[in-house]
């Protein structure tokens, strides 16, 4: 199947003729149509290889700090395995509106807050709480491909609406996006810091796009995931919570997975109005049933001792990030401007047009493990992302050996 | 909201007037529509009231066994916190290949079995998989509840078609059964033993569903969670296992939970043909982008190891089963038979018809937590169901204040 994430959505099956297989074409149109992952295929590719650097997910290499563990251990040893409450529970909340007034500045009610079985989690059940099948989302592109197949697979539309590109940086244009929204857009996702482009909206961005989904009545949905890894003079990025009141449409989406190093335990969060708080718990209800106590209680150790955890992982991202970029733009044939914000290189190479062919052929001939733009759709395409937080020696030498790839062209 | 689950589906969004506020009316059709759980509603009602024996929810009173607890200790203690496959490592899918050889005595490869995140999320991802937004799946009520209200999130039409009563027995009338079956009919959802009910299909009714299906061209998605808990002559109950090819379409959602005592660990599984494989891969991608790693290792000790344990549950289930009956029947204001399968009691008091007012009564005048009947749609009204994989003192002690609540009435 093709890697790039879906457009509209495929037209709806005819009826199957009787005594056909069980096969694919007896499934739904939008099962069918959930693209693989462009990312996973380049891993599935390269997976294992001896000495490949893997830079093609979205994880450090850092596994999660051990008071984090033991804390989920601890819980799973005293027979915290029952079924538990559906948002979460409370002590988490407690701790993510605690967390919310110590980085954000913002007072969030625990009411705003629900745990759910990761980021990606958090994503489905607000496009399914604001969307109906048919009506369509906007999201800004370059984007994580999960967003629109996700929304696809809930039965809405993803529109992409593409970031203008200008010298390897990324702009918002907020005329375009005016007239993109239209009254079939129901919600606008916006991912700042973004994956896979560095791109962050300003505050004055931010604060333009949300007059503009308040005078259109459309929902947004804020992925800020990646707000603390920002490389400006604050210590984090420019947030909708900055500019919005909590009453305004807006969704949070967020995960321990970043930050904590924790990809690996699907434990997200969304904040939206309190009014919002019993829909949700009945979409976390029919759709995953609750997050695993034993695991909320390691999440509840990220969240209240894990600040001085998350700055080490920023610094390290920040030195890795120079080291990347200052290689690779020694290189006469790689285009690449340091990102603003998230851990991600997002760079052209001099005379690669197939970005997936040069991904599976850079895992064979540099040993090391890219993401190729084709999985974030329109505007990518010709893009290879690199994430670099990881050991700064490491990086350093997958730097190497791309600019001798590039050389070799 | 009412505790019931939702019909057909409510009618789509209008356009919401500009300047309108977030609250709950500004979301979609299908996230309002959503009902509060009528089980969680009383156990709410009743959360941690001193002396109350916990009948309400669908899970006994045992902890994850220790063996379970330590092997997912020991991974996440061992660093496995990164990403992992998306549909299950190997050796859990092995696991589970080994178990219904064991088991069922079929032969399933690994690349039928998709990891999940819990029974409910198996549901979810397999009514994505077979209906597109608009399409029905049938369903057999009494039933859990999330079955409809997941199908109904989705996009698709859940359409009870209900079981008939006789004498507190349960039949499937194949011929209504075949006209109930439409054009627009996608999936045939059959719980057996069936959660509340504790019906259970013969295998002759299993190979005319089968059939019937075959010629109708509808997929069946057989949720056989309790198979193991069976009160008949053999040690299971009869499966679709036993009457369909691996090709047929048929997709088997199971879950942890039950049989391992793993319901706070949020991990399931399904098993469809081999073809589907990819299409699967891509529903977990979009939905929770997998299940953690160490929780995996966790579900390979109890599918490699707990036969025992499994084994000692059905024994304690069959125990609390006769002693729950018996006491309850000795009551003449009592209508109960013993259930075939599944661990719940399904039953009838004189003089009931509002069992979700008389559910919250007997959590403050017996100190007993029911789920009232009207959560599992249509036929069970006027019933409530009792869980009793618990400690036989504690299920007498509960039958016995029920017999006495219900002797006062």
């Amino acid at each position: 199947m093709c890697a790039t994430a879906p457009g509209k959505s495929a037209p709806a099956d005819s009826w199957p003729s009787a005594g056909a297989g069980s096969g694919v074409s007896q499934l739904s149109a939008r099962a069918r149509a959930a693209p693989e992952s462009g990312i996973v295929e380049v891993i599935n590719h390269g997976w294992q290889r001896p000495g490949l650097i893997p830079l093609w997910a979205g994880e450090g290499d850092r596994s999660t700090p051990k008071f984090i563990c033991e804390a989920a251990a601890d819980a799973l040893a005293a027979g915290e395995t029952f079924y538990t409450l559906q948002r979460g529970i409370v002590t988490l909340r407690q701790g993510l509106s605690d967390y919310y007034r110590r980085q954000f500045a913002v007072e969030r009610p625990i009411g705003d807050f629900t745990v759910t079985g990761s980021g990606m989690h958090a994503i489905k059940l607000a496009a399914e709480a604001v969307t109906a099948p048919g009506d369509e989302l906007v999201y800004l592109t370059p984007a994580w491909p999960n967003l629109p197949a996700a929304t696809a697979v809930s039965g809405a539309v993803p529109v992409p609406f593409p970031l203008i590109e200008n010298d390897g940086g990324w702009q918002l244009d907020l005329n375009r996006l005016e007239q993109a929204l239209t009254p079939k857009t129901r919600a606008l996702f916006v991912n700042s810091p973004s994956n896979p482009t560095g791109w962050v909206a300003t505050i004055d961005e931010l604060a333009a796009v949300l007059d503009l989904c308040r005078r259109k009545n459309v929902w947004i949905i804020a992925d800020e995931i990646y707000s603390r890894f920002f490389y400006g003079s604050e210590r984090r990025a420019p947030s909708f919570l900055d500019v919005a009141a909590p009453s305004d449409r807006v969704i949070y989406v967020n995960s321990f997975s970043k930050n904590w190093a924790m990809t690996g335990w699907r434990v997200g969060w969304l904040v939206a109005p309190e009014d919002l708080g019993q829909v949700f718990e009945n979409l976390v209800q029919y759709s995953n049933s609750g997050v695993p106590q034993f695991l909320q209680k390691g999440a509840i150790a990220a969240i209240n001792d894990g600040d001085a955890f998350v700055d080490q992982q920023v610094a390290q991202a920040e030195e890795a990030r120079s080291v990347f970029t200052e290689i690779l733009r020694a290189s006469e044939r790689v285009r690449l401007r340091p990102p603003d914000g998230a851990f991600y290189a997002f760079f052209k190479i001099d005379g690669i047009t197939d970005t997936r062919s040069a991904a599976l052929d850079i895992v064979d001939r540099a040993n090391v493990g890219l993401a190729a733009g084709t999985a974030f759709g329109p505007g990518g395409e010709q893009y290879l992302r690199a994430c670099f937080l990881r050991r700064t020696d490491e990086v350093e030498e997958a730097a190497r050996r791309i600019a001798a790839y590039a050389a070799a062209l």
